[in-house]
């Protein structure tokens, strides 16, 4: 997806300590400490995880045992009871019933929490980073600390074979998407002002997105925020696009989209030109494909993964592409060379500058660098690699040619 | 959307304080107090209610005079300068720069936070209940204290002409998707074993949710997770629905897409049986239509929304229809009425049997009654109503029709 900034943003992910050691990744935190979790498992990754459930609204996990339990409204406790066997499914109004008889005249999430904790004898729980302060301070006040953990799935960093796939299928989304998208710029005829015209009217950015997510939706995918930028467009890497698509200049196309059926990402960039390029555009388009290959061929199990940054950053340097503020505005190479993907579409580990830590064997990781310069438009290229202890293995299959 | 439980979830919403009076809401917190947000403005209502900007990644949000400020990555930066001109948008990496200077070896969101609450000597900040706990903790460490509030922006739960607006345009991306899908219902055979037929082979779940959605993209909406549930599906009303659709037997479809453009969603439940439907579930449809019509009736300022859930609750019992556990399941009617639209799918104020609170002018909420038995399947109908001083304004134009 859309690059992300060079700067760590550690505070939506949980994996901001992304360099922990591989022997304290399998220790996890200490079996006896009792996790919880409050969230929804459409939007909160780590629950996803926990549970491989997806649920709208805020539910309770509670891990104190080798069995989870959930905490569920009657509205899913039977869809939870048949799709997450491994956990142990009790029922929130139940729960809130016997409180409404002790005394308690609108049970909310803390006390019901507390009820499950008391009767374990537990008074203090680890949970995620992003769990709401607001809960927090009421459980303080019904006597249960809670100790936030920044990474309270290590594992989720390293992908099994079975993520992979699950990877793998949503980028086959991804890729599905590209090549409706490319077929609809291929088709388009060019008029006197240069405009793609497609059956008949202008193609806009706005309707060749539509054409993409759709092809993904039929997929069973779902893509939000497909990057469609033309020209100048193009060189704000979040801009989603809008307006006419002329030919002869770079068109940037950056699709992820999530499987609706597992809740993975897919993520791929690529950058064509409809009708012709000129030799500036066609030389920014090889320094950049030059630099992802350089950028995989260090891609390793041990790398560090600012060394793959900088390997980018000073390859662009000695080819001439300076990066910085000119007119107000940055130009050049300033987001990161790539991120984590998973149940995420940005997560652990993050490909930048200020990056920490290492590349370590089951990491997924977008390699996406990319060169914005207003008089050019942008040029980025995505592909998404499979981190081995020896090589990184492109896990996207999709061509890259620069002129439709 | 798909309806909510009738108990009060609060913790994903900054809303459970629902029942404030109009006074309250119209003092909003001490103008002299700051707010802090710390979110995505993608998935975090507040943070997008406050700054009216698409960010997918966290950013700063401070207010503590008349003009809030920003703090962005550079990628951006100037995106948020172009769009949120009533912010005073200021660099990251320049105070990230700054702090390096000052022996800061990484410095991460709370030492900035503490740098930009320094210059102006502040060293406590309201922010919302679902602030980040790992974060507070680290202010805590730097010496700023957070208070959790749970309604940091009373004015969102109410809607102004440009909010109605907005979410009547994201109710009509609701109403093309069902008129697409309504057509290929229309449109589809019966082959022998009561499977729909469309175009040639067999209408599913997933095929025509992917019609719906569709269209709703190329109407400029985002559509995750539309209902399209046949039969016995139906009566778990979380669930979106697989597999061939039948004829002669009632399909639920729930759709609730978000505006692209506005971030406002809209939401409509239709309940159909291509073919013919049997007494029983005439009779069903009829009761849903009937209690969904006294609901509306009800519906003004001033009224308790627990009274609006009890008088739909009251007609299904009083027409025989119970509500209740029956080998394992529920069935009957056992979610709420209603929630309120935004920003968000389910904000407040809920319309179910523990809602504390009163409809208000300018309320925008759905109104969904809906009876599930497994032997008939479910029938759900949704509208969207505008509460005024003396009445609910149906925003929802589409027709109600239970036989294609």
């Amino acid at each position: 997806m859309r690059a992300i900034g060079c700067l760590e943003l550690e505070v939506s992910s949980s994996w901001s300590r992304a360099d922990r050691d591989k022997d304290a990744v399998e220790k996890n935190f200490k079996m006896s400490e009792t996790l919880l979790i409050v969230a929804d498992s459409e939007r909160d990754a780590n629950m996803l995880y926990a549970t491989g459930l997806f649920v709208p609204d805020p539910f309770i996990y509670l891990s104190f045992d080798r069995r989870p339990v959930l905490v569920m409204s009657d509205l899913e406790i039977d869809r939870a009871r048949a799709n997450a066997p491994h956990c142990r499914v009790v029922s929130l109004s139940e729960i809130q019933r016997k409180l409404r008889r002790e005394g308690v005249k609108q049970p909310k999430f803390a006390q019901v929490i507390r009820h499950v904790l008391r009767e374990k004898k537990i008074h203090r729980t680890i949970v995620p980073d992003n769990f709401p302060v607001g809960l927090a301070r009421q459980l303080k006040k019904l006597g249960v600390k809670v100790k936030p953990e920044a990474n309270i799935f290590p594992r989720r960093e390293f992908k099994n074979a079975d993520e992979v796939r699950k990877i793998s299928a949503a980028l086959m989304m991804a890729e599905v998407g590209m090549a409706e998208g490319m077929q609809a710029l291929r088709l388009s005829k060019i008029d006197k002002r240069r405009r793609l015209i497609y059956r008949g009217t202008p193609l806009t950015s706005e309707r060749l997105r539509a054409i993409i997510d759709c092809a993904i939706l039929q997929a069973s995918g779902l893509a939000a925020n497909t990057i469609v930028a033309g020209g100048k467009q193009g060189c704000d890497p979040h801009e989603r696009g809008f307006g006419p698509l002329r030919a002869n200049e770079p068109i940037i196309l950056d699709i992820f989209p999530r499987s609706q059926r597992t809740g993975y990402f897919g993520d791929i960039t690529r950058t064509v030109v409809r009708g012709r390029a000129g030799e500036p555009v066609r030389k920014l388009y090889e320094t950049v494909l030059h630099a992802q290959k350089v950028a995989f061929a260090r891609m390793r199990a041990g790398t560090a993964t600012s060394e793959i940054h900088k390997v980018v950053q000073d390859l662009f340097v000695k080819r001439g592409y300076k990066t910085g503020r000119r007119d107000g505005h940055m130009e050049g190479f300033f987001h990161g060379t790539g991120h984590g993907l998973g149940l995420e579409i940005h997560e652990a580990p993050r490909v930048g500058v200020s990056s920490p830590g290492k590349l370590k064997a089951g990491h997924v990781v977008t390699v996406e660098p990319g060169l914005y310069y207003p008089e050019l438009g942008g040029v980025r290229l995505e592909d998404v690699a499979l981190i081995t202890g020896d090589s990184a293995k492109n896990l996207t299959r999709f061509e890259k040619v620069l002129e439709l």
